[in-house]
Order: C-alpha cells, then structure tokens, then sequence
C-alpha cells in the first residue's frame, strides 16, 4: 500500500492556523484516527505546544488549570463521543470554574455517519451538558470562521466552554480560506446602575448584610475593595464555597467561605438579613437532605444581584465603594485588619494528622505557589490556617466531579512555569486520573502532589451516618473503604516516572516536604494519615 | 449534630428488592453522596453483592464483562451526571456489544434541581447516546415498577442498556408499595419467513454468498450449524471485525473476521455478489478515509438481512440449514474441516514481539478460559493463531472506545469463577482504565493481563502515514509515544496491590506466563516488545 500524496493546505491547517492568530497555542491531547489529519496540521506548526494525556479526564482538567492561571483557553484534542465523554467529568468542574476553553472533538467523515460505524454517537447530546457553545464544522472553507467563532465564545466573560465538532472530511479537505482577523476580545458588560443603587443600600444597613465575591473578584484588587467596603459598612465578606481561583496568603484579604456542611452554613448565615452577590449566586446545599432546606439563606432574607457573571466586578466594586464611602487613606487604613499578616507558622511534630499535613504545608509554601486543592474532608484545615501562608494562588474543584486535581495542577504548572504548584489531593479522588503524573513527568513541570491516604472515601462515611443507617455494614464498607489492599502511591507515581516518598509522621513529611519544594520537577508524597 | 431516625422502608429499599427479584444480583459501583440512602439499602440486602471500581469506567466496563459471560444484566450505581459520563466510554462498548445491564445513576432531591447545585447537569441528554432506555423515578412508591422496566428492558434480546435516574428524595421516601412479580423475560422474535427464503436462495448459490454471523450465534451451537450450511453450500463464514463473545479454540469453527484495515477488508469481500446477515450489520469501515468506500461490499452486492439483532439466529440457521440440506450425519461429515483440530502448539524463542506473545498464550492458555482482548495493533496475530488453542471464550472491544480491557476481563471474572481470565492489553489502551486492577485485587479476581509495552499508540503511527503528511514530526510524536518516561508496568500493578513480572525475552515470557496461569489471583506481565 503506498501512501497517499503530501496534501495541500487542508480545513485542519485552517483550524490550527486560526487558533494560532487567535491566541490558542496550546493544545491538551488525546486524538485518534478521526483526528490525524489535525495532528498532521499540528505537527506544520511547531508554535502550538501539544500536550499529551493519558486519559481524556487528564486532557480537559489540564486545560481548565491552564485557563485559570494563564486567562486565555487551551484547546483541547478529543477523539470522537467517547473520547469527549472521558473527558466530561473535568469539562462539568470547568465549566463551574468558568474558564475558557475550546475543545476539538473529532468525528467521522459527514458521509461515513450513515454507516454507524462502531465509535458513531450524538457527540452533540454529549457535549452540551458541560459547554456553553456547541458547534460542528460546516466545511474545510469554513473552518477558519468557526474556530475564530469557538476562540470569541471562549473568551466572553467570565469564561466559556466552546465544542466544535470537526468532520474528518472537513479537517482534510482542501481549502485556500484565508485566516479571519482577530477581532476585538469580548468584554465584561457594565454593571446595572439600578442593581449597585439597591447593593449600596444594603452594605450601608452594615451588620446582617453579607458581600458575596466569586470570580474575578477574588484576586487582589477585587479583594481591597471589598476589604475597604465591608470594613467602612460593617458588611461580612464571603466567598462561595468552591472558587475557580482566590489570591490568598500574606498581605492579602482573609476572605472566609461558605461551609460545605449543610449545618454549619445555615449557621454562619442565619442573621443574614441581605445578601449582595458579585458574580456569585446565592449560597445552596451542594446536596439536599431530609429535613434540611437547600438555600441556606433564612427566610426572607432579601437577595441582590450587584453584578450577574459576565458583568464587570471591579467595576461594581469600585463603584460601590464610592457609593459607601470607602475610599481615601483612611478606609484603606481602617481596612488593614482584613489583611494577614505574618505570624509564627510552627512546623507540626507527632502523628501525621490531616491538621499536620495541612499545617507543614502552610509553613513551607514557597512564595508565588499555585495550590490546588482536592483534599475533599481531609484537607478542610488547609483553608483556615492558610491566611498566613506566603502569597499564593488557591485553585478548588469547582463542580463537584472529582478526578480535577492532579490534572487542574499539571494545567496550572504548563501556564505558569517558574512558580512551584502543590496539589491537596484526597486519595479516592487522586485514583480518577492518577494518569495525569506522567504527564507532570514528561512535562517536567513543578509539582509537588500531596496524597492525603486515609484509604478511604472519608466523605461517604460522614454521608452515610447523615442517612440515618447507623454504622456502615460490609456492603457500604466495601463501597467506601479503599484498604485491602491499600494503594501504594509511591510505587503509582514511580510507575510513571515521578519521584515520590511516602511519610507516616509529621517530622518525616516535614523533611520530605521541604525536600521536595526545593527540587525541580514533579514529586509525590503520600501521606500516611 | 445527631445522627436521624433510623429509616422505615425506603424507595431504595423497594428498587433494590426488585433487582433482587428480578434477577440483578452484582452492582457494580462508585457511590456518592446523593447515593447514600441505595447504599444503605444495599447494606440491608447482603444477598447484593457490591463490588467497588475506583473510576466509573471500571464499573461500567466490568458490567459488561459481566453481562457477556453471565448471560444476564449487573446493575452499576453512579453519581450524578459526572460519574455517568466517566463511565459512558465503556457503556458505548457494551451498547455495541449487546450486553444487557441497568444502571442507576443517582441525582439531586427533585426540588433541590431547581438551584442548580454545583453537581447538578442533564443527565438524560448525557445518558441517552449510550442507553437504550432512560427512565426518571417518578416517586418512592413507583421504583419498583420502574426497576421491574429497567431490567425487562436490558433482558430485550439481544441486551440492552436501561438507564434508571434515581432521585435522592424517591430514594430515602418512606415506602409499603409491594415488589412487582417477575415477568416471563422477553424472548428473541422469530426471524421473517421471506427473509429466510430469500437467504436460502443466495446461500444456495454458493461461491459469491456471505453468511455473516454476529451476536449468540457465534457460540458453539451456531457456529457448527453454519459451518454445515456453509460446507453444503460453498458459502463463505465469516464474523464482524469486533463481537461481544465468540466461542473459539481446539474443536470450535474456524470462522475468519472481517478484517479491521480497509483494503484488506474490500480486498477479502471483493468477490461477494450476496452477504446473508445473522444479527449482524453489512461491513462498513471503522473509519472513512480519503478516496476510500465507506461499505465493504464490493458495489452491487445483495444484502440479505437473514436476521435482525433482537430475532432468533439460531432458529434462523436451524431454519436455512433445512433448507439448503445440511442436515443430518452426512453433512455434518462434511463440515467436519472447518472445526479446529489439535496442532503442535510450540513456544516462542529468541526476541519478543507481539507475535512472540500471542504464539505464547497460544500455547500455554487453560481449558476454558476467558480471553479479553484489547491488544489493539499488536494483538492481530492472536486471532489468526487461536484457532488451535484450548476452547476458549474470546471477547472484543466492540465499539472502538479504548479503556475496556482490564474492566471487561474484571466483570467476566467475577461472573465466571474457576475459569482462568487473560487479558491482551495494548499499553495505551490500559492506561484508560488501570484502576481495574486494584478491583481484581481487591475481589481476588483469576485474571492474568499482558501488557504489549511498546510504549506508542502504535495504531496511530499507521493511520498518520495513511494522511500523506510523511514521518511524524515533533507534535505528532508527542502525541503517539509514552516512551519519556516509560511507563514501568510493574509498579503500576504492584501499587495496586497485584502480582507483577517483566518479560523482555521469549522464554522469559514463557517461563512467567505459565507460572501467572498455574497461581490463583490476578498477575500482570509487561511484555516488552
């Protein structure tokens, strides 16, 4: 068999050219046959860095890491319906986050779909559950058009899910479309002047008013305004429960969240009188239970949207902070209380507790880290004693869809070189895409994965109590335990190709932790809890 | 806080006793918390055996090893929209595969829906493409019917996939509704007396005629009735590319497939004037390619369905062997050729190579053991080989969604005990779904698994040549190899608590095989080649 002749600029290389001028030049990967003809137009453009992941979850969480840190969507490489199904769980967290990403999804030839061949599915059916746009190509000409279409969508505040579908007969056919020209990005719409009016009525009633940030707003700058706001008003400042990304750490606002807890939000919020949200939606149950309601606001307390996602945050709040007076030195002073300062940060001694393992990491976090947090129950000590950690980036699951954070951290690390990320990650949740270390170890990237091993999915035992049932019996013990045999995380890591060491008391972890900051590339550490 | 009342009858309760009534004895699962109140009800039924997958594409791909080889449906318990689409890849294989199974996917309480809790997505729209059947709760009271559906649905012949979506609050209700009766199950209809007079006709033309058999009857019993059909008339006997279970080795039918490279498929069928279809579907191409026909068939070929999947086979080939006079001992003299005959089985020497590794299992491969293949590429010497191994069951990736092997050689493990399960795994593929192994550990499973390490998606190399872009360049090749790092094979199985050997050498492999198929429990061998 001969192989065919060299092709002349195909729809791929249209595609692949387009994301380049649009600003796309990395792509998260796992393609198939449907697709090797984008991979040909990827390998024509050595500016596009492609990056391989061993399970699509890898590919997806990846890019949603990329996208917090670096603000501007990675594509992604997904091959036919299952290929994207694989990766759904991770595009659902991204989607929550809000980040930007574009997703290249191949399929059959339009003309081969009749047939039904094996890998045939609704790839649309699929898609649109976790993306905000869902397209498919219209032809080879027409890819340029439809990729600068995904890259605008992607990049409407907050941050979108853009799927296009790409036919392999329209990835290479031939085309001479020339490239559309980067149009200017989407912006943030103005807040509604009425909503900031109704906003700064309720911050002046001061106490029993709460100031709910998410999103952008909870980086730096965001985070003074409010700090000044809710110093001047009296007004509590929260976040939710669950952030794409919060700049945390020394000198920055102590910013506390709604509790995951049912209980203990209903509690922390039930002299709310007003809620003022920017960017946020009002606090609910991440599950219901008997009994229990699932807005954890009282009754009647008055909702109000100051800004909707997709409206400018900042400039609510700056506008909200002219509105209640929280301008000029003296709010600035008054507000430094909000601030963390420095504090004596111990390193923990004796049995290696989640508590410990939190606290070692507090005081060894290196300035400028990126930490991203899937610790689920064990690592509930990590956000409270973290004020005083350095300066640092705090990314979360988002979704609820667990298997984000060993892949959110290798995406953070490809966008942010240079600065170290270290990963919570609860062990049930680490098992999802574990596969996400080799590509840490190909990558090389600076990563330090903290396993919390307590063999266990430590959140369903807490559920299952909450059901009434009494003591787990030996089906939900079979269900929840992951002991018999116990994971060997150390051999996990090794077996592809990333250091690691395994501590089972809080000097050990200390010692390896620190030894671990210092060194580059990847290294795993579980610990023994 | 304190812990509930303990529960009266719950909805949970009542969907879990019907699955026991109506035969569903093995839940394959990864629960959540909107799950807890199925847990506690399976807790209360010991007679449920409950077997854990550390990712969701373990526990849909077991239930369809398990399906294959029991004959009937497991049910699979999954959280949300995210743990349903986690584990679609592999329902997409067993929708292909026709294997019966129920699953039950837990969502939010109905009136928690409406805040749109982080977890909360579409889960019909992500259900449907892989289900055939999708159904809501409609109440506590009303599980049982529905359960009573679900299972009828997935028992539909030839086997279906039943999607029940269990609402948190229809799970803990309190219940006294009674479990519904067992129905007879539904049987395969009757084949069409035209369509077999029209297959008889075209069989009886010999030379030129198909008889292509898919779904039940490639198993022993129909294989030799085509066989004589085929010796009688001159037609030829061949399988699709990929089946769910065909029934192979030392004293079964020598019955070819059609094969998975597109030229040598047309070149094998190109002097096929009529195709008579068993429950299979007319030969189309995995993929299209540029300049290359979609169907198999040669133009002009006649298709007959002799069978659609859902009507008898073997009442059909019962029915076409009357007719053509291949009844009786005469014609069973006849096909006596076809059946495979013992052969000298020798082992490999020297360097491994794939072929080293099939000639192996070959050789060594127990009486009555199961072959689970996802060797991809480096596997397609072992069909050919095989037909003179012990008799053995062989089962497929069916749909082309990579990740089922490990999951499906779990499944027909737990489903058939005292038989030996081996596993032919492509190294990529494996990497999907490596979880699985922590489950045949954990359960004790009698599973040896070869991995062809040759460190690429070595399928892909052959396909990128096929575009004309000439040798892989840098993205391509980041794209196709898992070589820096290797992935060390070993350490992934041993940190899962499984046996594991290297072999990089014929006798080595040798050697390590026929000690991995005398112990009990699952081994892995990497099989460098």
């Amino acid at each position: 068999m001969t192989a065919p002749n060299p092709p002349a600029r195909t729809g791929a290389d249209l595609l692949c050219e387009t994301l380049l001028a649009h600003g796309v030049d990395h792509c998260f990967a796992n393609p198939g046959t449907s697709e090797m003809h984008f991979v040909a137009a990827l390998d024509r453009q050595p500016r596009m860095r492609c990056l391989l992941g061993l399970s699509e979850g890898v590919v997806t969480g990846a890019a949603d890491g990329y996208a917090r840190m670096a603000g501007r969507p990675a594509c992604t490489l997904l091959h036919t319906g299952p290929g994207l199904a694989n990766g759904l769980a991770n595009l659902h967290n991204a989607k929550r986050a809000a980040s930007p990403m574009v997703n290249v999804v191949g399929d059959h030839a339009t003309y081969h779909l009749e047939h039904d061949a094996p890998l045939t599915s609704d790839i649309e059916s699929l898609a649109r559950p976790m993306s905000h746009w869902v397209a498919r190509s219209p032809s080879a000409d027409g890819l340029g058009e439809v990729a600068a279409a995904a890259v605008r969508e992607a990049r409407t505040p907050p941050g979108r899910i853009a799927t296009l579908i790409l036919a392999a007969d329209h990835s290479w056919g031939a085309t001479t479309a020339g490239v559309p020209a980067a149009a200017p990005l989407p912006r943030a719409l103005p807040p509604d002047a009425a909503a900031l009016l109704q906003a700064a009525a309720a911050l002046k009633r001061g106490a029993g008013t709460v100031l709910l940030l998410a999103g952008d707003t909870l980086r730096a700058e965001g985070l003074a305004l409010a700090a000044r706001i809710a110093s001047a008003t009296g007004a509590r400042l929260l976040a939710p429960q669950a952030n794409a990304r919060v700049e945390r750490g020394l000198g920055r606002v102590m910013i506390d969240r709604v509790p995951y807890v049912v209980d203990k939000a209903l509690a922390m919020l039930k002299e709310t009188t007003s809620i003022v949200l920017v960017g946020a939606k009002a606090p609910v149950g991440f599950f219901a239970y008997p009994g229990k309601p699932g807005s954890m606001l009282p009754p009647g307390c008055e909702v109000i949207t100051a800004t909707r996602p997709g409206q400018d945050g900042l400039v609510a709040l700056r506008e909200l902070a002219e509105r209640v007076g929280a301008v000029g030195a003296a709010a600035e002073a008054a507000a430094r209380p909000m601030f963390a300062a420095r504090r004596d940060l111990p390193l923990p001694a004796g049995a290696l507790t989640a508590a410990a393992v939190a606290q070692a990491v507090v005081a060894l976090l290196p300035e400028q880290a990126i930490v991203c947090d899937e610790s689920v129950s064990s690592g509930r000590e990590f956000f409270p004693m973290s004020w005083h950690a350095a300066p640092h980036d705090y990314l979360q699951i988002t979704g609820g869809a667990i298997g984000i954070g060993i892949p959110l951290a290798t995406g953070a690390a490809v966008a942010a070189p240079g600065r170290k990320v270290v990963t919570l990650q609860a062990d049930g949740s680490a098992m999802y895409t574990l596969q996400g270390l080799w590509t840490q170890a190909r990558e090389r990237l600076d990563v330090v994965t903290v396993i919390f091993s307590n063999r266990r999915y430590a959140i369903l035992h807490g559920e299952y109590v909450q059901t009434g049932a009494g003591v787990p019996g030996a089906n939900a013990r079979r269900l929840f335990d992951i002991e018999d045999p116990a994971l060997d995380w150390v051999a996990l890591a090794r077996g592809m190709g990333v250091a690691a060491e395994r501590a089972e008391t809080a000097e050990r972890f200390n010692a390896v932790l620190a030894a671990a900051l210092k060194q580059g590339g990847p290294f795993l550490i579980e610990a023994v809890i």
